[in-house]
């Protein structure tokens, strides 16, 4: 059996999906989808709206035959390491054929990947503008082109990580249909994820736009989790942490830390809080990862220690999946499990764990310890 | 002008704290009375009804000249570094009498402090009972009499403070009237500070029990300040954090770090933590303050800093008060302020700044940052 990949969030999972995931299978020839999909925060670092258990039955009832996890430590990060981790995972696990959306299928990454090799180093130290800011300019005087799209960016960084590892793993470009990533207006059935989760938070009709099984998990969400409610915890630690603590966070830098924890201290809410930090230099996205990596106390030193050492936490399958795993478990080169010990979790685990315990503040399920996986007939 | 001072919670301030204030001025013929006041976190470790300044106004229009702020670190600890830390900052204030609730005022409480010399060290190694019921066993061999009501223990911790420092304090105690500390029920105009937070939990009335401006501050009170509402803070940092760095927390011995972290692992609620933490060797009063030692992020080396360095911070004064800091101001040998600055925040004010930022939790007041001191004509 061939298998073809697909890195997702489904925050939720809806009918864009279904038809992508579909569309992904008519094309390749594949006969088992395998899908590595975030856990329980997105790449921006916000929680996400069900858990990663309830996303991947979902999947799994509409067509996915494999969900294994996105570990914290890929999922949370910019595009480039995102899409390095997720297909780290997915060559680990004998995929080679991998489906994503694209705005502009037509493009020649590889060349834009090549473009990037030539990029003069010095020239990224404006300190005023973001770093995605001062990649288009300088891959615009090379070839032309702009990344600007969320789409385009990931097909990049995915081009990048297959020619800078050479996986044997062929890309197929999809055309997306349907809304764009940023409407957030629901038309028909497919609708964006953000017009979906706008939809729920301002109590509007999305019914139509998802399958059964995800409108039904989503009708029990009451309040849609969000950086408002986890503030008081990052905040307590901005607080109480000293600055030469929050200094070793992941990614903390340029003295980020002195005015995180300067606004954390008269901020009462998030919203005040996040505008306060705010600067030309961050986006929003990256401090959202600051938020959580703040939070979750993650380390330079833990999250470069887990980066070259993945693991592939299975989330379910159908009996596809399970025969695929039967398949190629012998190859997979990295530990592959389906249930969390404890020696796990205080283990190479701990990082996920920690991340499950954070979300469990939306919901009292156990993310992780002992949790079966999801089997579908 | 005398002053006597007192060492008091006001959780909140009652009828009972009236009448003996006024015994207090009476029986040693002060003119000023000077209260030294917890900040917004009781010596059990628990956050107050309503906050220091709400207290401290309360006291101060029922007749108390002069409210001092018990430094965060002195005022969550056990009796003897309470008292320790009170009758320092007392006599730094020139106060030459000090006035307590006594159950035993006939006892000979500076016997029973050189009968504590005499302790055989050796004896305190029982892993199984808490230090309270071994230094009573040893207490009982030696004097025949056990130190078992509070106001007993602190009796004797005041004794020890002003032997031991060579103070020239004379201590009042003062024959308590009405009801007992551990008395639960409201009977007529006099009930403890419980009984009193009890009928706020339970909605029944207790206005009889409190002056009017503490009456109607508690009016506003809709649920009761507790660890529960906090216990996701603690839970988040048992979780997160590194045992390692648990285990510099102050006070934190014997492995008791672990049991914290794999208990909160696993518990969603506060109630279900701190009875899954409890043994027979530590009381639930040690544990609260360990929790609230752990959620501040309170080292050892940042507490024992701060013990032999206090400073008076100036919650408030009528205009008796006023007259009384304008004479003993030039004696007082350490910082004195009303007002804290900014530099004072990230300086040797820093513990009790973070302990006002917890407890904003439950108020959105600002408890430090340039608060003015509270003046009554």
């Amino acid at each position: 059996m061939q298998a073809v990949g697909m890195v997702v969030e489904y925050n939720p999972f809806h009918n864009g999906h279904h038809y992508f995931l579909h569309q992904a299978k008519e094309q390749t020839g594949a006969e088992v989808a395998v899908a590595v999909m975030s856990g329980d925060f997105t790449q921006r670092g916000e929680p996400t709206i069900v858990d990663k258990w309830t996303r991947a039955q979902a999947a799994l009832k509409s067509g996915v035959d494999l969900v294994v996890e996105l570990p914290v430590f890929y999922a949370v990060q910019p595009a480039h390491r995102f899409a390095a981790g997720a297909l780290a995972i997915l060559n680990a696990l004998q995929v080679h054929r991998v489906a994503f959306g694209a705005e502009h299928p037509e493009w020649d990454f590889a060349a834009l990947v090549a473009a990037e090799e030539r990029f003069d180093q010095a020239e990224f130290g404006q300190y005023d503008a973001t770093y995605a800011t001062q990649f288009n300019e300088q891959l615009r005087s090379q070839t032309g082109l702009e990344l600007r799209d969320p789409n385009d960016i990931l097909a990049f960084a995915y081009t990048k990580a297959v020619l800078k590892n050479n996986y044997s793993i062929q890309l197929t470009p999809i055309r997306r249909r349907g809304s764009g990533y940023h409407d957030r207006q629901i038309h028909g059935q497919i609708a964006s994820a953000s017009a979906i989760r706008q939809a729920i938070t301002t109590k509007n009709d999305f019914s139509n736009t998802v399958p059964p099984v995800m409108a039904e998990a989503l009708a029990r969400v009451s309040t849609v989790p969000d950086w408002s409610s986890l503030y008081p915890l990052l905040r307590n630690q901005l607080i109480q942490a000293p600055v030469e603590y929050l200094a070793q966070t992941y990614q903390m830098a340029e003295g980020l830390e002195h005015r995180m924890k300067e606004v954390a201290q008269r901020s009462l809410d998030f919203d005040e809080f996040i505008h306060g930090v705010k600067t030309k230099r961050y986006t929003y996205a990256h401090l959202l990862r600051m938020c959580l990596y703040t939070t979750l106390q993650l380390t330079e030193g833990e999250v470069a220690d887990r980066f070259d050492h993945p693991y592939i936490h299975i989330l379910g399958f159908t009996a596809r999946g399970r025969q695929y795993l039967h398949q190629v478990k012998k190859q997979v080169p990295v530990p592959l499990f389906t249930k969390v010990s404890q020696g796990m979790r205080d283990g190479f685990y701990n990082l996920d764990y920690r991340a499950g315990k954070l979300y469990q503040n939306f919901t009292t399920v156990e993310q992780d310890l002992k949790h079966p996986p999801i089997m579908i007939r």
